[in-house]
Order: C-alpha cells, then sequence, then structure tokens
C-alpha cells in the first residue's frame, strides 16, 4: 500500500492499553480497567497469556462489558477462539502467534487484527496479510541501554514510514519519556503499567493522551 | 439423550491416539504419528500444549498432511483457532479449555468436538452443550493405587450408561493392563505412550486396537 493514502483506519491507537492482571484481585483488575476506560483509552487488549482458555474466556467477557459500555474496542491477545467466543472486536498477535492473514482469514474482514513487528520486513509482510495496525517496540527495553532505544526509535520511525497503517509505540512508556518519540510518525503509544499501575488509572490515561495528542509529528488518523 | 438411542456417532474412539511430541525431533514425531496412522488409530489428537500458537499452528498443518492420507480425523486440543486455521476436523476440549459450547459454536454442527468428563454430571453437561464423545479417566493416573483404579472404572461405567455419544477410556491405559475394563460398555481408549513411545508404534497401535476390539463390553458406535 502507498503509505501516503492513507484510509480511515479500523483502529484508534492513540492511547492503547494493554492489560496486566499479574497479581491482582479481578475484582481490583476490572475496577482499573474501567478507570482507565474512563481516562479515554482508544483500544483496549486483554492479554491473559498464563490462564487457561476458560479462565481467559470469562474474564474477556467481563471485560468485554465494561468495554463496550465506553465504546472501546477489545482485542484479544493471541487467542483468535476466544475473540469469537467472547464477541470481541479482534485480535493482536505477535511473531509467535497464529499469523496475520490466519487471523484475518477466521475473523472476515470487518474484525481488528492487530500484528507485533520488530522490523520493516515484518511490518510490511504484516500489512500485505492484513493487519489493521502494528505495535512497534520494545521502545524501553526492560534493560534500558540508550543506545538500544535510539535504535529502536530508528526502527519505529522507519516502520511508520514503511506502512500505511497506524503504528503504536510500545515498551516501557510513560509520561515522563515519551518525549523522546517527538520526531516519530507515529499514530499513538500502548501501555501496560504507565496506566495499570498507577494509583489513578483515569487520571493517568487522561494525562498520557493529552501528552500523546501533543506529540509534534503524530500522525493523525483517526 | 436416550443412551439406548444410540445415533452413528461423528467420532469412531475406537483407538485414539494423543500426541506427545516432547523430547522428539520432529521428522521422528511425524514419522510415528505416521506409523500409528497406518497401524490403525481411529482418531488422532494433536496436543501441545507447551508450544506457541504459531508452532502449534506449523506442525497441526503437517499432521493434517498425514492423517488426511489415512482418512483419520484429526482433532486439535483446546485450541479451537488453530483447528479451523489447520482446516482439522474439530478439537477436543478439557474443563480448563473454552466450554463446549462455545467451541460448537464456533466450529458449527459438523465438525468434532469432544470433551473431557470426570464425573457424571461433567458428561451430561458436556453432551447436552454438543460433544461428539468423551474422553473419561484418569483410570491409571500417575500415582497407581488399586483404589484409585477401581473407583475410576465405575465412574467410567457410570458415564457410560449416563450418556448415549461414545466413551473413551483415558489414562495410562495399555494392551497389558486393558483387561481392567472388560466389562465397561466403552467404545474404545485412548492412549499417548501405549502407542507413540513403543519401538514400533505401528504394531503397538494394531496389536492395542485387536485388544480393544476384543473387549468383551464395548459399545459398538461405529
Amino acid at each position: 500500500m502507498d503509505p501516503h493514502t492513507l484510509h480511515t483506519p479500523k483502529a484508534d491507537v492513540t492511547l492503547y492499553l494493554v492489560t496486566d492482571s499479574t497479581g491482582l484481585r479481578e475484582e481490583d483488575f476490572l475496577t482499573r480497567v474501567e478507570k482507565a476506560c474512563r481516562g479515554g483509552i482508544t483500544l483496549l487488549q486483554l492479554r491473559e497469556k498464563e490462564r487457561s482458555g476458560r479462565e481467559y474466556f470469562r474474564l474477556a467477557l467481563k471485560v468485554k462489558e465494561i468495554s463496550s459500555r465506553y465504546h472501546i474496542p477489545l482485542l484479544i491477545d493471541d487467542r483468535v477462539d476466544i475473540a469469537l467466543a467472547a464477541g470481541a472486536d479482534g485480535v493482536h498477535v505477535g511473531q509467535s502467534d497464529l499469523p496475520v492473514k490466519e487471523a484475518r482469514r477466521l475473523l472476515g474482514p470487518d474484525k481488528i487484527v492487530g500484528a507485533t513487528a520488530k522490523t520493516v520486513p515484518q511490518a510490511l509482510e504484516a500489512e500485505a496479510a492484513g493487519a489493521d495496525y502494528l505495535g512497534v517496540g520494545a521502545i524501553f527495553p526492560t534493560t534500558t541501554k540508550v543506545v538500544t532505544v535510539l535504535t529502536a526509535v530508528e526502527t519505529l520511525n522507519a516502520i511508520c514510514q514503511a506502512v500505511g497503517i497506524p503504528v503504536a509505540a510500545i515498551g516501557g512508556l510513560n509520561k515522563g519519556n515519551l518525549s523522546i518519540l517527538e520526531n516519530s510518525p507515529i499514530s499513538g503509544v500502548s501501555v501496560v503499567s504507565a496506566i495499570m499501575k498507577q494509583a489513578d488509572p483515569e487520571n493517568a490515561a487522561r494525562e498520557l493522551k493529552k501528552a500523546v495528542c501533543a506529540l509534534p509529528s503524530r500522525r493523525h488518523l483517526s
């Protein structure tokens, strides 16, 4: 696809929350998800790699009930079957999950399929296979080294230039370090801790969204 | 369903092989699966809990290619999405996987949905939700005690009486201990090691099938 012919995207990745329920009581987890919705997240991904299929499904139904009330699309990490069973809005697949092409085929043209890409070739392949957006990173990996971060941002920018679908930067981003992306033509950021682990997830989401929207090079795709 | 009104079942569980690729080179694993097919298994389940979605899918395609040549239905453990993507013939779901009802809804009426049941209520629930057969056990759990085995066989028999769908006995069964099921109205047995871990999987399957077919109380449902 010509990257200059940008269509209205199916997924608004401006502030994309990926959940992490590890160590949280379910009630607390769901409350935090709801607060994040109130704070203005634009997309939500349920990511529960450790749970059994039945538990994942059960939790997906509960999260869907919340996200629907706020009209925020819910994606399921990896499991297309759970996305279908729970009536979610789509899936996010990584490089070790079902291929984008298969996810698209199972979900049909209207559901959202997002993909992780770490390189330009991976990004182009995912776009060609039908991905609606890309998650690209990690910008700040667990063991942060300045040189790693700069390389990550360079790759991120190259991917943004190469594809015509929205790109969300992922990996250790928060309000405090967002300025590293001020020259990146990303469409948004994807976070876990910067919202889920804050004392006030609603306010954290609101503040982070403001900061993302203020990024001067952001691609307004929604 | 009236257990006396037995319809021709969709799944023939006479000799039902569940795979285990742990510790095997892929080529060796696939060769063993093919030998089992030649030896007369009637149903095949790919069970790869440890693999990533992409690896599971990739292996499912390879196994499907083999099983199709022998006209043996291939089921995928747990992952309905991988079953759909790989064109498998159905799924097997345990008590911690997607519920039978959801699996059936996603797969439609023609695919095979099998379920694990450990009690009569679980068996009746699975049958009502649309399961085509039940796997019941473990007859010989890892820590074998005679009293456990007898209780397991009692439960197995009660389940066979309660449902109208085929029941396969599972758990540590082999040619040597099969006689414990001589009064059980099972339709077949499900094994892993008794075929996959034998020097000659083809012959092991052939011999085991003969022994299963000779069980005097077996329900001939196919």
